[in-house]
């Protein structure tokens, strides 16, 4: 049995998710891995920082660049548990992320509406895991906020 | 004559982008205007930060928000060198910014041809200005580095 597979590692996601819906965040979270190895957690800030490019995603590429030393991610891959909007998915273009797993489809923000060339033709991507809690999670966040 | 117009404040964009060209960067500048004052001027710095994510328009935004203290910038105008990336664009449109113009076109690289819908619905968009000067220096730039 394998471990760190895919849905143990959005779980960890997952739960970033959950500390920025404890902190009125749109509850959105990200890990990326390298070698099996968490080297970033992040969650969306942009009310905490008031800034709209604090995305989990965006977050979490330049802390794993930061770690790692470089502008390029081909050997990482990123977990996050909501499909990434247009700007997310053109930062992880230029990091050559090598794969991407998303857990929830995002049909109004996401990028393959909105710019499906957006990733390097080289990033695998996987989305549909742990999908309905992912979702889940950012439904009780609106119902809430309603 | 007015005397703060496109032309004028493009010009302060390309200051920025000749900053980023000294320092071996990808040479483009931005600044973010509010009633006719410059609130922010960046520029490339993707080598410099070992970070994708550091492109002029996204400092700008951060910056422009941080000083006006609120995430949107309806009432900004951004000045660029370069027509945004697909990255660069989707931020522009969770910003809201009422005013994007640019220098040059990027056929490679620019939101018009991966995510022409990225920009909100209300951002005014003005392309051209001071074309040939911000192209020509990307040229000098990419001539130097062969």
């Amino acid at each position: 049995m394998e471990l760190f597979n895919d849905e143990y590692f959005m779980r960890r996601a997952l739960q970033e998710a959950e500390l920025a819906f404890a902190e009125g965040e749109i509850p959105v979270g990200a890990v990326v891995v390298s070698q099996n190895r968490i080297i970033a957690r992040t969650h969306n800030l942009t009310e905490t920082l008031t800034d709209v490019t604090a995305h989990a995603e965006m977050q979490a590429i330049t802390a794993a660049a930061n770690l790692l030393g470089g502008k390029y991610l081909n050997e990482c891959t990123l977990y996050i548990t909501l499909e990434p909007c247009v700007m997310c998915a053109g930062a992880l273009g230029w990091s050559q992320i090598g794969k991407v797993v998303y857990g929830a489809s995002d049909e109004k923000r996401g990028f393959n509406k909105f710019a499906p060339a957006a990733l390097h033709p080289k990033t695998e991507v996987v989305f549909g895991v742990l999908e309905n809690e992912c979702a889940q999670l950012m439904k009780d966040f609106f119902q809430q906020k309603r």
